[in-house]
């Protein structure tokens, strides 16, 4: 079963990554950008076949290593392999 | 309009932050985890409100400047605000 996994940073925390990449766009000539937010993407492959279980698993991971829960919410979904 | 990219290494690019990732999880005892990669994830708010023009302005961003195309898929949804 495979997780794909998105991070992003809260509501209202700054962002210099996005802030970059969105003058970066401007530069090169591209117009109506309006906001830019980075955030992570990972995919796990997991051995778990029950999906419960996996869910469980997964937000356990996200709470533990792969977001900061202080500033960074995360959400996911699970797929069958 | 919103758009929704994920940048993803390509399959059989070297992901040592991947790798990182699952030697970390297995270490704070997760089991199961057969493989990780990691990616980014960017929002991008635009302007534009044409779904073809989103469409093809967004593919000329990622084609540019968000993905390294030798090494790096990506894809995206759009979505109305």
């Amino acid at each position: 079963m495979k997780a794909r996994i998105k991070v992003t940073l809260k509501d209202g925390v700054l962002d210099p990554q996005g802030k970059a990449i969105a003058n970066a766009l401007g530069g090169l000539g591209f117009e109506g950008i309006e906001d830019v937010r980075q955030g992570k993407y990972i995919e796990v492959e997991l051995a778990e076949s029950d999906p419960d279980k996996a869910r469980s698993q997964v937000t356990k991971m996200c709470e533990e290593l792969l977001a900061n829960m202080v500033i960074e919410n995360f959400s996911f979904v699970l797929e069958t392999a």
